[in-house]
Order: structure tokens, then sequence, then C-alpha cells
């Protein structure tokens, strides 16, 4: 558009006239005087519509109207921005004739019960300016995390998400025909990016990851955005964990650097990191949860929901931080690519990542030999000749370095910095089990 | 790893004693020396290896074996590098044991009658060095596409793989069992992103699509990685047009720059680009192909493959430029969304960017008209009330802006800029009709 001033530049044109365009937003009368107020991508202004002519035409003009106005920049504190302009022209480019199904120019509910609301009217929620902070600075996560990455010698990566039906088990997978044989959707890149270890090193991908979950939890959709890290000659499993701290706090400092405005108005908790994670082995946790609260959970293989939230707000006034290790899961959780740790068989070498309470990553070492993947995959009852794992094989049978990584969730990551009570308030469009549309 | 120098630094330790990781990439004798070739993520270098000890862990020593290797930095300028390691002491971290089944020191044959051995082999011949080029440049266009886009003002957005099943149509649709309900895997973010223009105006995003492609051809498969582009507030067509040409030249002299090695080694074309990108219509394109080759296309809806090759060597000796814009296309190739020409009812004001003889892009205006919508849906037999539409249509009834954008598809234009074939080898594991694995 030639002329065209974005909203957020209309302050610094006082005395001007300027040509903007956008959406209606709101219109208000004030002292008997007529507002109004347009939306653009960049933000708000104001409007003080006085001829007859124009104030004809907002009669039965509606919310969301597309319009085009001229008009003069007047320098006026009471109006949001500074300024506002006067003596406007309005010309509609596309017309609202209806009134929108909910308001949008004050916050959407949040609260649980007002969810399939919030769903159910997406499609203009999504132009709430509460709503729009919220995956703007989405995007800004994405962004940051592929700077740290390629700043760090990481390769971006494409695994297909359309995978051969052994390669995925369990009953959390969807299956469909495949020109007469069975695939799935894939749950995760694990066994692709392992393979580009073999390539590159140090891989990543961000994507969607698909799970038929049945149960509907504030935690789970069937369709997530996975930010998946492998990294190559490591020495220790130390490696995998401070790679992901620094990403995490490197990503967390940033948006709270340059989203503070952002996360203000949602209401986001402050910041409280430290440069080093703490570190709290699965035992220690359930003992200390199970001192504190009486309920007894040692000798649990994982923690329960409960223990992460506990956890995190125990580590929050202890340590002074938000983001906490779990470290040495016991030996019975251990899934047949991690490594097994040398120095105590009976833990793995995993860890996960919480942070204001939810799991964000899980950060395993792998099992980097190959006879031993071939063992680790047999006692599992696994069949290494099967073509879902013998192509992965063989990128062990022909050298793989000692390596780990991450299986990192964008969604709960964002719901989590955003504030938000449900991953699925931190997704564009979620897929649950009753949900398809929009 | 502490102290590890990368093999692209080597050159710079002449005279000191360095550490390096990697991959046993080739064993040679030269005049009765042996010599190591030794790959890492950064590069190849050589080492000379003649102590006993070192030469006899040598032996049963295969390719791909994962070392730790310590020794001195000699200038010498008949290694690849201009230096070389002398007195390594090797130590194995991860034994191969077994040959491996490519040899993965020299090119392999992209030719099409073994593309299938290439693929069986994809795991270990990605680790191939001119392997490893292509899919480097592929992680550098994302990077210089996102850093366009972002600079631009667009919004990185998410939109859901898991789609209903009515609103997208046709046979070339995965189906699958969503719960009891009937889901297809998302064929384009088409929909969401044009709804989404109602919430930040410019947006995009870089995902996969999935379309079930029964023809074997060299530039179909069925899960292709898309950059969707959507742009609210255009004055014309020709705003989408200048955008996706200033993307597209952006990237390219971008690549051309920063990668003019790996290109080289490639043997990837020159680039011959002008600022502007010629356009020709349809119908001049089919009057030209005509002509020149006897071969009468005169009142074809579409371009066929062939005048698509011939109007790309056409433009780039005529006008200098290897990409193309095909315009006007005829109203019968019209899809609801899009917008018919208003000066020119028989045309739609859609246009298709040729690169190098390929379809890369489409870049049509859309329909932003919530009546004209409706019409055009109901002409095309579709029901506005599907569920699979209704939410769509919200976003055109409570105020869409004029707007368009792009389908980019991104392994096209990595096959074209490195001068692969077939687009099946511009993608790590391609999907097609016989190929579910690696």
């Amino acid at each position: 558009m030639k002329n065209r001033t974005l909203l957020k530049d209309v302050s610094k044109k006082v005395g001007e006239e300027v040509t903007i365009y956008g959406w209606l937003h709101k219109k208000r009368q004030l002292g008997g005087l007529n507002f109004l107020l347009v939306r653009d991508r960049s933000g708000l202004v104001q409007m003080l519509v006085e001829e007859k002519k124009e104030l004809e035409k907002l009669r039965g003009m509606q919310i969301g109207t597309v319009v085009e106005i001229s008009g003069f920049v007047v320098e006026d504190d009471r109006a949001p921005g500074g300024s506002e302009i006067h003596s406007p022209k309005i010309n509609v480019l596309s017309p609202v004739t209806d009134e929108p199904p909910i308001e949008i120019d004050k916050p959407l509910s949040h609260k649980p019960e007002n969810l399939d609301t919030l769903f159910e009217n997406r499609v203009i929620g999504l132009r709430n300016l509460q709503e729009t902070k919220i995956f703007r600075i989405r995007s800004k996560i994405l962004q940051y995390i592929r700077d740290f990455l390629n700043k760090n010698d990481f390769t971006e990566i494409q695994s297909p998400k359309i995978v051969g039906g052994a390669a995925e088990g369990g009953a959390e997978v969807f299956k469909f025909d495949y020109f007469g044989k069975e695939a799935t959707l894939a749950q995760s890149p694990q066994l692709y990016k392992q393979i580009m270890v073999g390539v590159y090193e140090r891989v990543y991908e961000i994507g969607p990851a698909f799970r038929a979950e049945l149960s509907a939890t504030t935690r789970h959709v069937c369709e997530v955005t996975m930010l998946d890290i492998e990294m190559g000659f490591i020495e220790s499993h130390e490696d995998v964990l401070n790679l992901v701290q620094d990403l995490t706090s490197s990503v967390l400092r940033k948006i709270y650097e340059e989203c503070s405005e952002e996360l203000r108005s949602l209401n986001a908790p402050e910041l409280i990191l430290t440069d080093n994670f703490p570190r709290y082995s699965v035992t220690q946790i359930h003992e200390l949860y199970s001192k504190a609260t009486g309920n007894n959970t040692t000798g649990e293989k994982d923690l329960f929901p409960d223990e992460e939230r506990w956890i995190c707000d125990w580590a929050k006034k202890n340590d002074g931080c938000e983001a906490v290790f779990v470290t040495d899961f016991p030996i019975e959780t251990h899934k047949f690519y991690q490594k097994i740790n040398p120095e105590n068989p009976n833990t793995v070498l995993s860890a996960d990542l919480l942070f204001r309470g939810v799991e964000i990553a899980t950060c395993p070492m792998r099992e980097n030999n190959y006879q031993k993947m071939v063992e680790q995959m047999r006692e599992k009852g696994i069949d290494p000749e099967d073509p879902g794992f013998s192509y992965y094989l063989q990128a062990f049978k022909y050298g793989l370095p000692p390596h780990g990584g991450c299986g990192f969730g964008i969604d709960r990551f964002t719901q989590k910095i955003t504030g938000l009570n449900n991953i699925k308030e931190a997704i564009l469009f979620p897929r649950d089990i009753n949900r398809l549309t929009p």
C-alpha cells in the first residue's frame, strides 16, 4: 500500500495528514463525541468522528469492517498512544454487516469452563489484542531458538511425518492406509535425528508430532509442535543438560527482554531463573515431596503431576529458579534407545526439564554402541530386522558417536511463558479428542 | 568436548598438537605411506600414520569408525586443506567392523536408474560429502527465507496438519480414523493462513503438506515441505508477485553468495537472474511454444510440463532470467478462493512462478468479499454450511482485507538450486507410492 502509515507510527506524524488501513475495532461515545478505534498489525489508533457524512457511514458499520482512513494526526494525552486522528474520511474496503459472535475489544475469558466458547469462536477470537500477543510471543520463541541453535552450528532438518507402521508402536498412534500398506503419523523425529547425527553431528527440527491422546488433560493434545535436538560427540550426559539449560535460559531471557510489554499485559509471571538450573534426582524429589506433603511417593518410578508442580514451587523458593532438571530416572523407565548409567545401572541417563510445574523437555543420552543397541532392542521385544528399525540400526552399525538430545514441547513452553492454564490456549487451532475443527 | 579442534580449524594450528573427533572417511596408501582421511561436521583432514602400534589398529578398522585422534599439525601443500596430522594416536570411540554397503568417499550416483540404490542406502549415503552439501544448502534456504519474512513484518504460524474430512476433497488425500470421526492430512495451510490474515495481516508457515500422489514423476512426492505465505492489505495482484519475486531473488542471491563453494562442487548451474522476473500470460506462452516447436498448445487451459521447461529456457536466453511468472490463468482453472480478474473475467488473478523449468510457487490473489466467496463456493458445489468451511467463512464474514500469497515448494526449490534431476534427491527421506522407509 502506497503511503500507508502503520498505526504504531501515527504518533510520530503529529500535524500531518496520514492514510491508515485496518479493522474497525470498537465504536464508542464519550461525552457526546463519537470515537472509533481501528486495529492494524502494529497496534490501535483512536479517531474522533465529527462530520455528519462520516457519522452516517458509521451507522450499521460492524466491528471487523475493513477500512482505509485518511485524517489529521493531533496530539492528545487522553488517547491511547498519545495521539488521535481527526476529520477522518472513511472508505470501506470490506463491509461487515453482522455483529461478531464475541466481543474482541476486551480480554477473552480463558477460564476452564469457557474454553469451548474460546475455541468455538477461535477464528474471530484470535483478533483480540491479548490473543495476538500470545502467538506473537510464540513466533519469537521459535525465532530465538533457531538463532541459538544456528549460532551453535546445528543444522536444521525435516524428517518425514508419514512413517512405517512398525516403527512407532503403542495405542497412541494414528494409523492410515498408505497405498495398501499401513502407515502411521510420526510421534517424534527420534530415529531420524539420531540417524542425522551420523551426518551433521548436531541437528534440530521444529515440526508437528502426533499422538492419539485419549485423555483430556491441561497438558495434552493430539498434535503438538516439537523442537527436537540431537548432538553428537558429547563427553557425558552433562553436555546434554548444559545445552538444554543454555538454550532455555537464553530464549527465556530474550523473550522477557524483547516482549516485556506483552508479557506484562498478559499478566505473565516474573521470570525467576539462575544460570545453572537446580538438578534433583527422582528419588530426591520423592523424598522431599513425601516429607513435605505426607503423600508417600518413594519408590515410584516416575513423578506424579502434583510432584512436578511441587518441586518447581520448591525450587523457585529454595533455589531461586523456576526451571528444574529431574535426573537419574530409575531403570524401570528405560527406553531401548536410552543409555543406562554405567556408574549406576539402576538408573537411566535421562532427565526431564520442568518449568513452572510442567515437563517441557525430555533430555536423554543415547546408547550409541551397535551391539548394545541390538541387545536393548531384543530386551524390549523389538525385532532388529523389522524394516522400521533395520534402517535406523545401520546408523549405529556404521558408526555413531556418543550423543544425546531432547524433545522440547513448544506449546507447553509458550503456555508457561505466557502464564496460560491449558496447553490448548497456546495453540492456534488445537486438536484434541473432541476437536477437529476449526 | 574439551580441547576439541574442528577439522576446518586444523590448518590454523600448524606446529601444534591437536585433538580431533570424527569418522574414519577413507584409508589410502600412497607411495608406501599410509594415510587416513577423517571427517567431522566441519570438513576433512588427512593423517599420516607411521607408528607400528597405530598401523596395527588400522587393520580391520572400517570406514565410519568413530575416532578421537591426537597428533601434530604439519603444513603440506599436497594434503587437502594445506595441512595434515602426523604421529596420530588413535582412540576408537565406536568401532565399525563391517564394510559399509556403499562407498561414501566419492560422489554417489544420482542417475535415475540408481535412485533406488541411493534411497536404499540413504542412512549411510547421506554421510557422503556431496550429500551433506545439498542438505546444508537446504537448511540455509530456510534460514534466509525466514530472515526475509521476519524482516518484512510477517508472523510465523503453525496450522494443524490433522484436519476435518470435508475441508480437503479429492482423491489425493490421506484419510484416517480420528476417534470415530474421519480426518485427513492437510494438503496445505491454505484456509488457516487466510484466517490468520484477519489477525496479523502478514503470516507464513514452513511445514509438511501431504498428497496421496499416485503418479511417479520427478516432480511429485507424497510428503512435501511447503512455505506458505499470505499478505493482507495489498493493492493488487502485482503486490503478491513482487513479494514472491523479491523473496525468491533475495534468497537465491544470498545462497549463491554464501554457498558458492558447495554449489560449484555440486556442479550446480550459474545463477542467471534479473531483478524483475519476466511475466508471460498462459496464452502468450502457448503461442510462443506452438510457433517454436510446432506442437500446438493454444487453447489449453494450463501449461504442459514441456512448456514450463521451454519457457524457462526461452526466458533465460531472451530475458536473461531463469525465473519466470506465468500469469492470466484462464477461468477454467479457477478455484473457489481465487479472485477473478475484474478487468478480464475470463482470467483468474493467479500466477505460477517457474524456476529452471519447474513450477516452484503458485501465487494467487484471493477473493476477500464474503458474499462473493459464498457464491464462488456454491458454484463449485461446496456447501458453505459444512463445518470444514463455515469456520473459514467467519473470517470473511467479519472482515478480511484484500489479500494474496503463495504456496512455495521448498523441495523443488532446493532441487533446482542444487541442480538435481528429481525432487526426491532434495528430501532427506522421501515418501512416494513405493517408499515408506527409511
